[in-house]
């Protein structure tokens, strides 16, 4: 019998309420299914900043260094600033476990309301691949004359040939699984006339590896609009961390699931354990009503469990969130419905 | 009489079909309002390019300086690549005459189609102001260990307070003379987080002067889902160049009037003279045909009268192409109908 190692970080806000039901979802997957979960929880956030002037222990990578994935709910809260709360554990864990490929699926599912008038489940359906350790996230730059009329800030992106291939190579590796076998390339090229036009050049010298796959690319700005205007033409889209960044909250909110999106952090060489966290935040707003939705974390759990090798675990709860969300099963409020948070993760470890 | 120095410049593909079609409802608002236009042409192109080996001649600047306003039709064309076209025509000229801000209305227009579902011409009706001279938009940066496994690239983005300053200042003057006085500011200090914690910073600086401005800000991602869930939350809309660029497309998008969309390039001091352009590109694929829609390029000269002082001659044009929108006057192919390029400008010159 199968035993993974998961660390589970809930954070802070509603990730605190959609955690539990992820785990209850996981745990009803590991029963049916064969294998066993073995959880270690940390209750590193905003609060654990307040008390201990740290978001994590400085140990704190060392200690998750073993697991085999991490399950996170949110990072951020009213008062703690973003470069403390965020910068102080979600992106050192990205940075320190290598996990250079961001991976979102934007998909419409059935009986979930899109934004974009005649648009169905057929339309939407394709995978964002951000870069998730370099590029525009960089910690190069400063600021001079500060104060005086002269003051200047500057920051560097950074793109190494090496962070560049790597997440292209899992952008088309990921393109052959699927029956379209299409990578887009999110660039700016006639912009950004220094990195961008090395990305281009790079990402020209990965298709040659893989002829079977079409490609195509556009700049940012008209590639955002396509989301709108043409989500049917994408398949994978691939792009730097801060363009990955917004195609991914784009394709969600175009496909109507910025409430539900799931995404993994992957280091695909499987050095470092992978982290799965919903797309949304710690919701402030609403944290501790117990009405947020627990979607986004079950499904995050799932794509933890394909990426553990649970392939039919991980359908099992994907199908379980398409039946309910499709056949009107219980909905939290943000979908128009009344039900509570739990109700939604005990419907869904249920029909697991 | 008032006379206006316009320079003209027609540029790549349908640039070469919009703009004419632009200069004759300018003439017929002339005409009526009283003013005379004094026309200087440009051939300035890809083709200038191919023989001379310039996209303009090397004192192009100069030729322009005295201009009231320049009126642009679109840069670019297969085969010159973008550093040569738009480094070797648009940018500079944005950056020679210091215009510093690019404006660009999203409206929804009685009578379009938006992509949005049951959205109305109520619910999109508001600003982005890009700035237009630095941030990413930089030449500070490089290449190095070129061609081997090290390989890396570096771009530099440069904020000064003046810069950032400047054009938050108009995005507030803009907000005062609309009735909803909002300002939304476009970051992402949680993970640019040297360069965008001071636009954070500039931005409560300029709210303090205006404290009849309702401000909030938002993360580009977050920002980007905002605009296709929540168009109507937003009145003036401020961004860094790059920002700006991509909400700029995006804002249209969900408008439905990509293909109508106008824009300015100003210099509010006018030191310099400002460019008018529509915010399509040149459409090699349908150029030379006759068939592409001239409403964008039309729009842009209304919004150039607007910024020479004829604010009634500019509210005609925008008056006639919101009648012929709403009425179904002839449309081009890309707005469901058959009519010619010439067939669009004829009637709204008539309607002027
Ligand atoms: C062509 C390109 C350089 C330009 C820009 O990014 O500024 C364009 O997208 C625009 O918005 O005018
Ligand atoms: C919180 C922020 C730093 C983060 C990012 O930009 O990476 C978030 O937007 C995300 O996409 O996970």
């Amino acid at each position: 019998r199968k035993t993974y190692r998961i660390a589970v970080i809930p954070g802070d806000g509603i990730g605190k309420e959609t955690v539990p039901e992820g785990l209850r979802v996981l745990d009803a997957a590991a029963r049916r299914f064969g294998f066993d979960l073995q959880l270690a929880h940390y209750d590193w956030s905003c609060e654990t900043y307040r008390q201990t002037g740290r978001m994590m222990p400085e140990d704190g990578l060392d200690r998750l260094r073993d697991s085999d994935s991490i399950f996170l709910g949110a990072v951020g809260w009213p008062g703690v600033p973003d470069h403390i709360s965020l910068w102080g554990l979600l992106i050192p864990i990205r940075r320190g476990f290598d996990q250079y490929v961001n991976l979102r699926p934007c998909r419409l599912m059935p009986g979930v309301r899109t934004p974009l008038a005649g648009r169905g489940p057929e339309d939407i359906d394709f995978y964002v691949v951000r870069e998730n350790t370099e590029g525009e996230y960089s910690s190069v730059g400063g600021r001079m004359f500060e104060g005086t009329e002269r003051e200047f800030v500057t920051q560097e992106s950074v793109f190494t040939r090496q962070g560049v291939d790597r997440v292209l190579r899992y952008a088309f590796e990921l393109a052959m699984t699927r029956p379209r076998r299409k990578v887009t390339s999110a660039t700016k090229s006639n912009g950004i006339t220094l990195t961008m036009p090395y990305w281009d050049e790079r990402f020209a010298a990965m298709a040659r590896n893989y002829p079977e796959v079409t490609t195509d690319q556009y700049h940012i700005d008209i590639l955002c609009a396509h989301f709108v205007q043409h989500p049917d033409w994408f398949d994978v889209v691939v792009g730097s961390n801060l363009f990955g960044d917004i195609l991914s909250d784009l394709g969600p909110a175009v496909a109507g699931s910025i409430g539900i999106a799931p995404s993994a952090n992957i280091n695909p060489e499987r050095r470092f354990p992978s982290m799965f966290e919903p797309v949304h935040g710690s919701a402030p707003d609403i944290a501790g009503k117990g009405i947020c939705n627990p979607i986004g974390q079950i499904w995050s759990g799932a794509m933890m469990l394909e990426h553990l090798g649970e392939k039919a675990a991980a359908d099992a709860i994907l199908g379980a969130i398409e039946a309910l969300l499709a056949q009107g099963g219980p909905r939290t409020r943000d979908m128009g419905g009344q039900a509570a948070t739990v109700d939604v993760g005990k419907a869904l470890a249920e029909a697991v």
